[in-house]
């Protein structure tokens, strides 16, 4: 996830009299102003998950918001929750890869929303002329975010064992690898 | 729910060749465009909910718009589920209130995030110079909104039962009712 | 929940030689005996929560005693749990609210049953010429009551923001704060 | 559960203008009245659960009404829920036993509560001069009771698994399996 | 559980740059080799749940390695998960007992499967002239696993209890209590 | 999944006199014998899940046996279920990859165990010199079972999306696409 952009929030703790069991804090994770891409991707990612922003634990919902610059491309992913997409700026292609091997893709106008199905394979790509701006939801508090480029080729996986688990040649692991800085 | 536009989806049906358990569609909810609030509260509250969005059902997951005319309201509710909201226009006042009958709200401001614990009752005003517009998602696929005055006043229940459960003077009820209509 | 009387329990801490993971307690939380109603709603709840019970800690189910005055009353209130209740002395009117703002409400005698969809508004009323009791069984350990009344008008909420979300009157609201003593 | 009573219900199918997802009943599973102990085992139990009491599918919970002879016994048993049980007449022996063969129990009086772990074994005594009667609720709608001595000696399971499974001596098997009229 | 060996396991602690919330541990349980099974029943059970396994903590799943000396069994039990098993050596006789007292029983040979309901009593018996080996995973990651006749008779339980809710008795009671040295 | 063998099973379907709710079947899945990898990747996958082993339905858990040739291998996947694997002949690296792109592998002798959490990216190599088959088991009745090669270059996924949400070069991605058939 070195690729993400964190962001802080200042928890107000509630002075709770009785309090035993619940602890609430009011958020503000600031997902205020611009927010410009500036990794190999094109995009930029704000998490508001449960690790950085407190108030979500317990509540099993969390969120985060997704910036693109022009033909930034959000690349392939998953986690274990559901998530829901929200385009407020720009022209998107957003789509899924089902059990089957179908894809499932459709380019989003500002308003439109897309679901994607619980640990599914999905992307978004900008295709439009400007950035692209968008919100999504996921139903977990900590979704456990994999993008499958960087797990398969910017991290400690050796390049031998990664060719021989994707099919993909020792030529282009190494090239991979070496976007990543891995090599 | 009688305050509230419901919103209709084609819905592409996937032609899975060996499909037995998945039913997949890409949903189009049409946030899109402007939503005028005509409503007693001055609000315009467009829900993509399993019931209307049939791309939510079995995902745990769902989305509501909310716009406020100048002055406008979301009065009092809960819902079964956790609620995430996201400002993108305008400035109002978020807040819900815990067990212990403490209030935490706060004023949020285009890109604040605010979070509602489940089956907490909470609500939104807008209190800024100009129209707002915030997204919410919800972690539950059919959240089973319940807006607290219309469900005590705008239904079936009686004037009598109604004031004796709220401690609300029978006058009051009375008025209450007139607002909806039910009197 | 200042208006509801707690209990305290001697939980029987077992001797588990092997216990790494189960703690398990025999639960003795006193329903015995006489409950006298002395509340402004003419009601005397004993809880069996988790916070006060610890027995009840990962077991998903805890259960309340309800006593009513002639007259009393259980007020609107709302848990995300879904509720069983069972009386065992008077007559009551049990009811509760749909999303669709439709009331269920019945009259009551000893040995009948009634449940409650979780998170839905529901409420109690004693409309026999005795005391009446009643006990309830909910699925989880900690529901997060919620009474409505209480919530809008007894804690820290400041009353033009009450008065803005319930529609209620200005004079009804201070009315109100006035019954709880937060005016 | 051959031994068992049930009960039907008359379920009061609303009619729900719009109607999509949610369907409630009130229900009314007449605990009321005398409920006369006539089995092998001194006890009479009432269910209510979601088979025979339709108004508690989907709810995640049920009940049921446990009546004792003097000298009456709920023989061990188990459930996939979670149960609490309070006890409105005369005086049982009620307790469970663990995963490390630890046995819990404990003399209840009238307004005695009990939790009895989900999944593990439980049973219930009358040990007082008079009849007793208790109620107990499940956290879940279906609770799937199993009566362990009938389980393994009143259905169709072959005397020499059943002694091979049990230990228990060919001799009293067959003793079990005449109690039973299964020999 | 006295009945059950016990294994270690050597958990690699990961050094997570960023870790948080996740600790993963990789695992090697140490199935290996031959299992002699040498008390009562003949048989030898090898759990790997999280309490002995902590590579299994919140994963909702664990496993057990079952051996069988010639005539072996596997007492009737029980567990909150599902159960699956698939046997690797030998032949055996599994089933297990419904809601209804009606068991459903099947001889199994090398790569047969078999599934166990959550909660239901189950069992399994060798029928074949040689030792026999199943693997058994469980959909929990700590199921609590009551073997019935060990909770029964060889525990704290006293025998006139025991007698009382079994309905076997006291000559058998005091017997099987002198099989698991209770007596 | 075109690259998965399936396997038929005979449902015993029990007649139950009294069933409402519940429907058991006695599966027997035919793991036995010798499984022949015979496709691109040397493996030989066959599936005990719901949709193909019906007694599967509503219990949470489900069913795999692995065989490889030698030099075989499971390319990386994903499933929403946590997955335990046991191996019973060869050796093998299992291994998975965290949200961190920390990739955790290991070499399996006969009777390791290894777990996998929900979601994560997986795989499995046979690194023996002789074939390999192991038995693993997922927490679901049905995994919704990923695999990325297939997922990304065997379905209906155009090129050039596929180019741009993987970072893969043109040139590769058609040499992927050859290697499944739908270049």
């Amino acid at each position: 996830m070195n690729n993400l952009s964190y962001f802080f929030v200042l928890c107000l703790l509630a002075t709770l009299s009785h309090a035993i069991e619940l602890d609430f804090c009011v958020g503000d994770p600031r997902f205020r102003g611009e927010k410009t891409p500036n990794n190999v991707f094109g995009n930029n990612v704000t998490l508001a998950f449960s690790d950085v922003f407190p108030a979500f634990n317990g509540l099993g919902i969390s969120m985060a918001r997704l910036d693109f610059a022009v033909g930034g491309v959000i690349p392939v992913h998953s986690h274990r929750t559901s998530e829901v997409l929200i385009l407020v700026k720009g022209s998107i292609i957003a789509g899924f890869i089902d059990t089957n091997n179908t894809a499932y893709y459709k380019r989003l106008e500002v308003g439109d929303v897309m679901v994607f199905p619980q640990a599914m394979l999905h992307f978004q790509i900008n295709v439009g002329k400007t950035p692209a701006t968008a919100f999504v939801s996921l139903n977990g508090a900590n979704p456990a975010l994999q993008l499958t480029p960087t797990a398969l080729f910017a991290g400690n996986l050796p390049a031998d064992i990664a060719q021989k688990i994707t099919l993909v040649s020792q030529k282009e692991v190494m090239q991979m690898k070496r976007i990543f800085g891995t090599a």
